[in-house]
């Protein structure tokens, strides 16, 4: 196996010592940049890029040729799973994800199968294989996949929605039903990020994109336990390399306690947590990801810095910290706003290590 | 003064001893009653219905005929205080609230003036007055405002929004032009709780329904200080009776212990927060209001008393909860529901106190 040039992420995904604090952003290759518009043009829409391998690796590495960040990750998008479940993704432009033929009767929970991925989601894993390829080395290549109750709460509200109350509803009418979707969908983001794995990737990351939006004790019945399943699942090593976990429970700042414990290497923030406190409650368990507001890559290249400068100091010194945004970067941001980030957390940071 | 017959909720706030714990619901006067729906309708829009005094003491009373809330809170909108600021409010359909002449230059903030609310909200104040007389010392009438920091986020925006970009990149662009809508904001929120207390209402509560977009920091900077300014202008009592105030900053359940020293007497709290753990984290220092997921009104009536047991327990024995939805009543809530939750609330509370 070839070295990679540039491992400061997995290093700092395992809490150990790096130069600097690395920096990748979620949706890094995404809308604010004029070039991965006009790729997607020429792909047709979001899905065809998606399940274009050269397509997908292209737009891959567009925003490294840009900044020098040091991760890419998978293009891709989380309702894959779903979609080779048979329940059929759409995006309606300016809508958000759609799935044609969501979980509405008993039967249906009954009847869906957990997909073969080698099977029904080829072209993901011919895209790692290629964006791996393409990458050669430089930096390492993050997997991904949404969390089993994220996925459910797409399943059954049949899209996006504010409150899914849909989803809410079966849970407090059915719960048995519930976690019946959950187990297939753990086994199935198990097989998943195991062959995004076996194909290359060399992290993992779960979205749990709305776990924050269950009670206390719902999430800790609906969602944990199915994180803990899928990290059970992972292999801790492949061709000899640790593969290390990130889970990001937006909205779950109340629980990094539990979360702490489900095995994962490293927990995402949103920025609501204040990542000093955060990491005085973890403590040594995990690595911390995150956690600058989005919306502050609008204000100047001074304010950019400030707030970059902020969330290393509470961070304190040591290692354990990779930088992201704390939720996916807006299409309206400034490139050059991008930029500053990365070089302010770069030039920052060294002072820490 | 006449006596009030039930004031447990005044008690509850003020971490006496009461021999339940009382109830009521955000939103109880609401589209899930019929009665609501059929007064709206003869009012000719929700705006009509704030407006016209009568037509709003009357739907404030609905919900306490069928149930036996412990509280009535006042008909009106958040947004009454930008309206009478001059901004122009209005609500389409099925699309929430727009302001006409959202705040989007320099000299609009300047010219921005603090209303005086016997001259531009009389409407209110007199609902106010209509309500406590036709609520003849049942129960108590609560007041409530936005919170400044909410308010400037419509003010900016013009309506709702799923991130409020536009009030963010202000924040991060011109924090001084902010902080200049919140002072106005405070000193405005400040007034009209003033009045309605004057005119009757016995209780305020503080709605910071945005707060919980902001990072750590931010809500430090621009909306705690200005909840903190509106709660140090009330005043304590009024003819000889405590106003006790309440303050609910939903998605703050990681600021609590900030939020539980600005001088309010009872924090609420969405569903995302233990209220066990939010009782220890705050100590004595506040009653705790809350907090049920409005979801579980969606489940049988076995699982909405299991549900109100389970927060009951949680809390545990003594005084100082108000039980309450974690957020608004959803339209859809089957009223039946309604009739469970506050009798099991009553019933199973007796044991503790």
């Amino acid at each position: 196996m070839p070295k990679l040039k540039n491992d400061t992420l997995l290093k700092a995904l395992l809490r150990e010592p790096t130069p600097y604090t690395p920096i990748w952003i979620m949706r890094q290759a995404g809308r604010y940049l004029p070039e991965y518009n006009q790729t997607r043009l020429r792909a047709g829409s979001f899905l065809a890029l998606c399940r274009d391998p050269d397509l997908a690796t292209e737009v891959t590495l567009q925003p490294l040729a840009r900044f020098p960040l040091d991760a890419a990750i998978l293009f891709s998008d989380i309702l894959t799973i779903p979609d080779a479940m048979g329940l059929g993704l759409s995006f309606q432009e300016g809508e958000g994800p759609r799935l044609e033929r969501p979980l509405r009767n008993e039967w249906e929970v009954r009847d869906l199968t957990v997909p073969d991925p080698e099977d029904r989601l080829g072209y993901v894993l011919k895209a790692v294989e290629q964006t791996r390829k393409a990458l050669d080395n430089e930096v390492p290549l993050i997997g991904f996949s949404g969390s089993p109750f994220t996925l459910a709460c797409y399943m059954v509200e049949g899209g996006g929605s504010q409150d899914f109350f849909r989803l809410k509803t079966l849970l407090y009418r059915r719960p048995d039903l519930l976690h019946q979707i959950l187990a297939k969908n753990a086994a199935a983001v198990s097989a998943y990020l195991q062959a995004q794995i076996r194909h290359g990737v060399q992290a993992v990351m779960i979205f749990d994109t709305w776990g924050g939006l269950l009670s206390h004790d719902a999430f800790h019945a609906f969602s944990l336990p199915y994180l803990r399943q899928v990290i059970a699942a992972l292999p801790r090593e492949w061709n000899g390399q640790r593969i290390p976990s990130i889970v990001f429970t937006k909205g779950g700042g109340q629980w990094l306690d539990s979360l702490a414990d489900i095995g994962c290497d490293a927990l995402g923030l949103d920025w609501t947590t204040d990542i000093g406190e955060a990491r005085q409650r973890v403590g040594n368990r995990v690595a911390l990801q995150g956690n600058l507001d989005p919306a502050v890559l609008f204000g100047a290249p001074s304010t950019v810095r400030q707030e970059v400068k902020r969330i290393l100091d509470r961070y304190g010194p040591g290692p354990g910290h990779v930088f992201n945004l704390g939720h996916g970067i807006s299409p309206q941001t400034p490139v050059e706003s991008v930029a500053v980030l990365v070089e302010s957390v770069h030039e920052l940071s060294r002072r820490d290590h």
